[in-house]
C-alpha cells in the first residue's frame, strides 16, 4: 500500500466568501507536489481594515514550499479568484493556468504589478488537459455570473478530483457557456473521490434561476421609464450588462458604458470573442447632446463603492453626467452582507434628487450566480462523490452544506482554511493545522492582518490621539513643562479649560513628582507621561486617548 | 383671518431611522408656543462615526426657544424616542409627560445624567389630556414592539394633528393594548388636519402579521431542540421576551435572563403592571446546577453589539455559562441593516462551536413592529387626514409614503428633517429651512457632528499619524534631523529600512533646504515638515499620513 498523501488545503475561501485559495498535493508526507486552485482578494472594510487597499490570504506556507508547486489554475476572472496574482506571484513563480477571457484579465494583473504576463498560460477547456507534477488538470465550462467560468477536473494517481469553483446551474446564461448536465456526467462515470463544491447560496431554499428570465422584465421596465435611466451591475457579469444595453437599444436609447472596470470587461470579453454582438454604445463626452430620455447609463458601483460611478452620481456630477427628478436608477444586482450603509447612503441620496430607485427586491432585475440549496442536491447527486468538501463559504455556509450532503448520505468534510485533509485512504483524515490568515495590501506595502498596524489604526479611530513633548536639559532636569497636541479629541471638556491646557496642566504635575529614578530613564517617563495624559483626559473627556510621548534630552 | 401659525417642524427621525424629534408650534410668527415629541438616540458606527457614544439630534434651534417650550412628550420607550431625555433636558428644561411604563424609562435616563426626575409626570391615555400652551394633547394607546405604545392626538386652534409615533396594528398584541380601530376611528371624527405618520415599513409589501403569531411555530421549535437554548430579541419586547419564556417553560426548561437591559425592561414592565404572568426565572448563579439540556437563556444582543450577551457568548464564556454542540442559538429578531457585519460574526463564531443558529429567514420567529405598507393604506383610510406627513424613516422612506397617500387622492408633504412646514391654510406651506444635523456625544463631551473631531480620527483610521519633532536652538538652527514616531503605518516599506529612519532621513534633506525665512517662521516650518513628512511617506509606503509636527524652540 502506498504511503503517497492527495492533500486538500484551503488558505483562503473557507471561512469567508472572498479570497480563494486552495492547494492540492500529491505524494509522500513532506514531498508532496502541489498545485494551486484560484488565488483571490477580499476587501477591506471600516470595521476591521480601515486605510487597507486590498486584503490577500496568508501564503506563506506555501510560499516556502514554492519550489514544490508546479502549476496555479485560475476557475474565473472574479476578484476573489484573480485578484491577488499580481501581487503574489512572485512569492510563488509558478505557470498560471486559465482559459482565455480569465487569461485576458489575469495577464493585466500580472503587467499592472510588473509581474511576466507571458507566465500565464491559456488552456482550452475539457478533454485538453494540463499535466503537473502528478496531476492531470481539465477545465470543465460551467455557468455563473462571468463568461468561460470553468470547474476543475483534477486526476491523481489517487483518483479524480472535482473542484467546481464558483457555479449555478443554468442552462439559458445568454452568454458563454450553458451547464451541460451530460458533459458533467461524463466527468463522474469513472468515479469521483471528492466533489470539492461551493456553498455561497447554501442557505437558499429555491432553485436558482436563470439569467434568460430577466432581459423581459428589464426590457419592460426601461420602455417604461420617462426620464434618463442608469443602471449598475457587477461589471464582470458581461451577460447582464449586455441584457441591460439590448433593454436600452430596444427603447431607443443611446447607451453609455461608465466607469473603467465597465469599459474593461466588455471590451476584454469580445477581445476574447465571448461576447458578439454587444449594442452599440456612445462616449459619454457625446452623452451631452443626447436629450435625457434618450439616454441609458450602465454604471460601476452595484455595492456602494464611495469612488465608483454610481456613488459620484448620487452625490453630484459625473464625467458631466447628473441626475435629476424624474430618471429612474436601476440596481440589477443585490447587495451582498457588509455593503448595506454604502448602498443605501447611494439609494437616499438619489431619493433626495427625486430619482426613482428600482431594486432587486422583487426578484425582477436580478439572479445570482451561486447555486441554490436544490442545485448542489442536483450536483451532489450527479457527482456521486466519496466525499464531498464545501469550500467558499464562511463557517456557517460550510457547516450547513456538509449537513446537507448527510441528507442524502454523502460524507462530508468540513475543512476551514487551514485544514489539511488526506483523501488518499476510505476516510479522508484531517492530517494537519496549517497556519492561515490575510495579509493586508497597505498603501504599496503587504502586512499581516496581526501586525498590529491596523489594531493601532483602528485603536487612533475610536480614542483619539495625543503628543505629548518634554524636552530635558543636561542635567535631566525638565524644561518648561510637557507640550502637548491632539487629533480627533473634543478642544474642551468639563472644565471649560482648552483640552491642551489641561493636559499639560496635569502632566505638569505628574513631572513634579517624578523623581531622578524616573527623569533619567527614558522608558520610565515615556510610561508616566503616557500613564498621565490617559488620566487626564479621562477625566475631562471621558476617554483615553493614544499617545506618542517624545523625549528630547539635550547634551553638551 | 388669523396670521397664527401652526408649525411642523423634525429636527431628527425624518430622513433616517432613529433619534426621533418633532416640534409643533402655535402662534404668530417668531411668537410661537412650541411642543416637543420624542427625544430619541441613534447610534454610532466605525464607518461615519468611530469612538462616539451616541448621536443625538442637534436641537440647537430649539434650545434658543427654550422659553417657548411648554411640555416634551414622548411617545414610547425606545431608545431612538427617550434615549436623550437624560442628556439634553438641561438645554430644554420643559416638563416631560409619558404614560407609566414609557415613564419608569425615562426617569431611569433622568436620574443617570443627574436631571430632575420629577420633571417626568405620567399621563393617563386618552380620554385625558394635557394642556400645553395653545396645545391640547392625548396619548392615543397604539400597538407596536414595546409596551404603552402612543399616537399622540395633538389639539390646536386650528384642528386636530394625529402624531401616530411609531406603531404596526396589531389587535392581539399579547402584552399591551391592542390596536382599537373603534377607538382611533373617534378619534378621527371630528376631522383630523394632518396625520404625521411612521413610514419605516412603507417599503414592504404585505400587511403585518400579529405579535399573536408567533407563540406556537417558537414553543414547537424550543420544545425540539436537544441541548441548550438561547434565544435572543430586543430586551424592550416584553411581548416576545414572555413568549420565549413561555416557551422555554412549556419544555420544562429553567429560564435565565441575560444582560442589564434584559433584566431592566422586565423589570419596569413588572413594576408598572403591563406584564403579569411572566414564568418564574431562575438566576444565572444558579443554572451551573441545570443540566444544559433543561436550560433556556433570553440574552441581549440581538444586533451583534459587541459587548452584549450574545456577542459574549459567541467568543467564549459569559457569566460561566458557554455554548457548544449540539446547542440551538435563536435570533428571534430581525437584523437592522448596517448591523448585518456584526451579527454575521456571532453566527460564524457559533457555527465553530457546532451551535445551530436559527434566525427570522422563514419568519416564523420574528414579526416587525412597524405598519407595512397595507397597514399605512388602512391608517390612512380610518383617519381621513387633511395632509399626510411622512415621518421616521429615511428619505427613500419619506418619498415612498407620500407617493403612497397620493394613490388615494392625500395631499402629501415630504418635509425631511429642518423643514418648517406651516399647517394653518388650506395648503401645507414651507416657511422655513432650519439648521438641523447630529449631535456626538463623545466620552462625556457633547460635540457636533461636523466639528471635525470625529472627521481627523477617521483619518487616522485611514491614514496612520506621524509625530514630528525639531528643536531649534537660540540661533533658529536645528539641534539634530527631525525625530519621528509613527503610529499605524507599516514599519517598514519598499526600500527596506524602517519607515522612520526613511522619514528622518528624508526631512533632514528638508531642513537642509530650508532657509531663514521658513526656519524663524513656525507656521511655515510646520507645513514645510508636514508636506515632507507625506511625501516621503508615499514614497516608502504608498499612503499619506496625518502629522502633528511640534516645533520647539530654546531660548536664552
Amino acid at each position: 500500500m502506498s504511503a503517497d498523501r492527495l492533500i486538500y488545503l484551503p488558505l483562503g475561501g473557507a471561512g469567508e466568501i472572498g479570497m480563494n485559495c486552495y492547494v492540492y498535493g500529491y505524494g509522500p508526507k513532506g514531498k508532496e507536489r502541489f498545485i494551486l486552485v484560484d488565488l483571490g482578494v477580499t476587501f477591506p472594510d471600516m470595521d476591521g481594515s480601515p486605510g487597507v487597499d486590498l486584503i490577500f490570504p496568508d501564503i506563506s506556507w506555501l510560499a516556502e514550499r514554492a519550489n514544490r508547486l508546479d502549476a496555479i489554475f485560475i476557475t474565473h476572472a472574479h476578484e476573489d479568484h484573480v485578484g491577488a496574482v499580481g501581487h503574489l506571484w512572485s512569492k510563488l513563480k509558478a505557470p498560471i493556468y486559465c482559459r482565455p477571457f480569465t487569461a485576458n484579465i489575469a495577464k493585466r494583473k500580472m503587467e499592472e504589478q510588473g509581474q511576466p504576463e507571458n507566465l500565464v498560460r491559456i488552456v482550452q477547456p475539457w478533454p485538453e488537459t494540463v499535466k503537473a507534477g502528478p496531476f492531470s488538470v481539465s477545465f470543465l465550462p460551467m455557468s455563473h455570473s462571468i463568461p468561460e467560468t470553468s470547474a476543475l477536473v483534477i486526476d491523481s494517481p489517487k483518483g479524480r478530483i472535482v473542484h467546481t469553483g464558483d457555479f449555478k446551474l443554468d442552462k439559458t446564461p445568454l452568454v458563454g457557456e450553458a451547464f451541460d448536465p451530460e458533459l458533467w456526467a461524463e466527468v463522474a462515470k469513472p468515479g469521483v473521490r471528492a466533489l470539492v463544491c461551493d456553498s455561497t447560496n447554501v442557505m437558499s431554499p429555491h432553485a436558482g434561476r436563470s439569467e434568460a428570465t430577466l432581459p423581459e422584465e428589464i426590457t419592460k421596465l426601461i420602455a417604461s421609464a420617462p426620464g434618463m435611466v442608469v443602471a449598475t451591475t457587477f461589471a464582470s457579469n458581461v451577460a447582464r450588462v449586455k441584457t441591460l444595453a439590448e433593454a436600452g437599444r430596444a427603447a431607443g436609447r443611446s447607451v453609455v458604458l461608465l466607469g473603467r472596470a465597465m469599459r474593461r470587461m466588455v471590451s476584454a470579453a469580445q477581445e476574447t470573442g465571448v461576447l458578439h454582438d454587444f449594442p452599440k454604445t456612445v462616449l459619454v463626452e457625446e452623452a451631452g447632446n443626447i436629450p435625457r430620455e434618450g439616454l441609458m447609463l450602465i454604471v460601476t458601483g452595484s455595492q456602494g463603492e464611495r469612488r465608483a460611478a454610481s456613488a459620484q452620481l448620487a452625490r453630484g456630477k459625473y464625467l458631466g453626467m447628473s441626475m435629476k427628478d424624474g430618471d429612474m436608477f436601476l440596481f440589477s444586482s443585490k447587495t451582498i452582507p457588509g455593503n448595506e450603509r454604502g448602498v443605501l447612503r447611494i439609494i437616499n441620496a438619489f431619493s433626495e434628487k427625486g430619482v426613482d430607485v428600482v431594486d432587486d427586491s422583487t426578484g425582477q432585475y436580478h439572479v445570482s450566480g451561486h447555486a441554490n440549496r436544490p442545485d448542489l442536491k442536483e450536483m451532489h447527486a450527479l457527482m456521486k462523490p466519496q466525499f464531498l468538501i464545501p469550500m467558499h463559504g464562511e463557517h456557517r455556509h460550510l457547516r450547513e452544506h456538509v449537513k446537507l450532503g448527510l441528507e442524502t448520505g454523502l460524507k462530508g468534510v468540513l475543512a476551514p482554511n487551514g485544514t489539511m485533509v488526506d483523501l488518499a485512504g476510505n476516510e479522508p483524515k484531517v492530517v494537519e493545522y496549517v497556519e492561515t490568515g490575510r495579509t493586508y495590501l497597505d498603501g504599496t506595502v503587504q502586512i499581516g492582518a496581526l501586525d498590529g498596524v491596523v489594531r493601532d489604526r483602528i485603536r487612533l479611530a475610536l480614542n483619539g490621539h495625543v503628543t505629548v513633548t518634554l524636552i530635558l536639559d543636561e542635567n535631566d532636569e525638565p524644561l518648561g513643562e510637557p507640550w502637548c497636541e491632539i487629533m480627533g479629541l473634543p478642544k474642551q471638556g468639563r472644565s471649560g479649560t482648552p483640552l491642551t491646557e489641561v493636559l499639560e496642566h496635569d502632566l505638569d504635575q505628574v513631572m513634579g513628582r517624578a523623581d531622578d529614578s524616573i527623569l533619567t530613564d527614558d522608558d520610565k517617563l515615556t510610561e508616566v507621561l503616557r500613564r498621565g495624559a490617559r488620566n487626564s483626559a479621562n477625566a475631562e473627556i471621558g476617554r483615553k486617548p493614544e499617545v506618542t510621548v517624545v523625549i528630547s534630552r539635550l547634551v553638551d
